[in-house]
């Protein structure tokens, strides 16, 4: 909408990284139970980070903007990110731009385009959620989310809205994760089927016109 | 459709905010078990007068339409919405009109307008879905649903489409009412990620124009 | 897409109104366990009643159509619901050109017609296939659908798509009826909820029109 | 996107035969349990005879594309179906192209295709994950699914996202099947949904068109 300034597009690219970075820290303090407590201090100390370097991005980005306490409104989905970083995929739309800018038009068509960041932000979104959901679950008496696998199979099950029910949280904390994950996955999801049905019929359509014999 | 009168405008927001407090009057009344019965008492006389409102709105607009008695037809929505002022978000049409007539054009791309009153309103009728299930519910016997929360829990589940099944109604009375649910809540949460999935393709289809290297 | 002959479009809409009766005299047979036999015979005159006058339009178009044996294959879905007549609510589109040819063109926003339309055949044929599954299961040894009552919860979260499995069909015959079901009921309830989606945009942008103040 | 060799449409058709032959022998193998070996035999000669063939063609294409290592990135998808032949109704775009050229422009409108193409390749896809999560699943302990009817209910109830899970997949094997299925599935079946939706507003909308009274 607004201008932006150009170096808030070539931190885009880092901040990405360095979310996948935070993705992978959280991911070992989830699953290192039986690791040395060194890896999970590394955990932590990347996660700290991380965090804190996207909260300098964001004040930098906030002083710049000029705008005061408004800004925490008008960057809603910024300040949410910050909040939650494994929300970070959200920002695709961000993120795409950045891209764009550097890249310059691709050659894709831009249904594909839609699918593919879609696409990866349904998978980085649904594989924090089955972290987030496993570390809420497990142990808790009466869970049937008792491994990771269970939780991806689960975390699988639930953005298809299929949804069968052998296993779903019982705790508060893994169903307000769940109900976080529904909400950001499904909208994702219905954005990446939507563009893979439009680019279904413009590929049709396409081979159509081609299939014609010449002259008619 | 018709020609409306400016009056009705003037009244759909303070009708708004009533209805937001007859939804707040009857979360009281259902979930105030344990409070004090001066709690109960004036939550009924707030849902009392809230209806009386809406009846004399309804009273008011009838006389002024001339239709006699086929307006309770041609206005079947209003109809439904006098009887059940729980589903009163459904008028969302008619609530965004008068916000545009007071407040001339948005800023907001109009996908991003119909996300947002689609989205407030799926909130709200999920809101009233899950307080009128867990009335129905609670307490009878075989019931999954035993709490508030696992009403939310349900009411998440089924507006994603999910449906786990670890928790549903049993009851007629709250099946009825799940069956009302899922029908207005999956045509609007529709409209939601339709109206996402065509916002995310027209903003990417932005940014490809604005990141185009200039004259090309 | 042919040409079509005006005494079909002048049959449509009786045998639109045979084919509810049809459907009443299935719920008759299905439902009318404790009732005398006479409501049972009577519920099996008029089936067979029907279903004879169906065939006898099935061939006078056939003969009309002078295309011998290919008529059954390009007439598919008339053949369908030839041996089916549960699935004629599937005949929407030729009803509906019946409906347009006698009343000229409708008041209504196409958008509105397509939701209608849709939404009566998807309630027509849940109807049918809760009736058709309850006929299945009842008896069946391990069944969850009991009562009629069950089967038409289970319809409606079929047809939503939720599947709480909480009830669920367990015979061959019934989950046969249970896929026909879906895959009938998911293609034209698409219908409903896209046309939903597409009209709420529709109006959005009529509002932001006449919303904006003059000569802007 | 490229210019394409006349050669690999011409070949597309008998590959698409051979798939289907693949299929049939894969079905033959899962489901021949009491049947002699020679059966048993013949199904993998001819699973073993396909596969040949269709890396055979896969090379072939990759020679004369003069592309080197790049090929595999660039036909992903071939690549992928290559690996997991059962995916290959995938390539619905290259069998549709291939079609097209050797009949010319279709009679059926658009949508029409797109769902009928999309449908069959829904069709095969969820056959082969049935049989698949069959192979998976049968003899596992504490397994739902027991029988291949089990598998094809369970097909449906999970492509039409319903997901009763009355019966699921228990083993990790069943599991990862499943979810490719789902992934792919999903949006083939978005698309026959879509572009039904679709028709259907078209075929309104002609409809209304020739209903109009002339010169109106």
């Amino acid at each position: 909408m607004e201008t932006r300034d150009p170096r808030e597009d070539r931190a885009e690219i880092p901040l990405a990284v360095a979310s996948l970075l935070f993705l992978a820290a959280y991911a070992l303090l989830v699953l290192s139970r039986g690791l040395p407590d060194l890896w999970h201090g590394l955990a932590l100390a990347v996660i700290a980070a991380v965090w804190l370097l996207f909260a300098l991005d964001y004040a930098a980005r906030w002083r710049r903007s000029g705008q005061g306490p408004r800004f925490v409104r008008t960057h809603w989905l910024d300040t949410l990110v910050l909040l939650l970083p494994l929300l970070r995929p959200l920002r695709i739309v961000r993120f795409y731009e950045a891209v764009v800018r550097r890249r310059g038009r691709p050659r894709f068509p831009l249904q594909a385009r839609v699918m593919f960041y879609a696409g990866v932000s349904v998978l980085l979104i649904g594989f924090a959620g089955a972290l987030a959901v496993y570390q809420q679950e497990r142990g808790a008496p009466g869970a049937t989310i008792r491994t990771f696998g269970d939780s991806v199979w689960w975390t699988c099950a639930t953005l298809a809205t299929v949804g069968y029910g052998d296993v779903s949280p019982v705790t508060p904390g893994g169903r307000t994760v769940a109900v976080v994950l529904m909400a950001c996955g499904l909208a994702l999801l219905g954005a990446v089927t939507g563009s893979f049905a439009s680019w279904l019929m413009a590929v049709f359509a396409t081979a159509e016109e081609r299939g014609r014999p010449p002259g008619s």
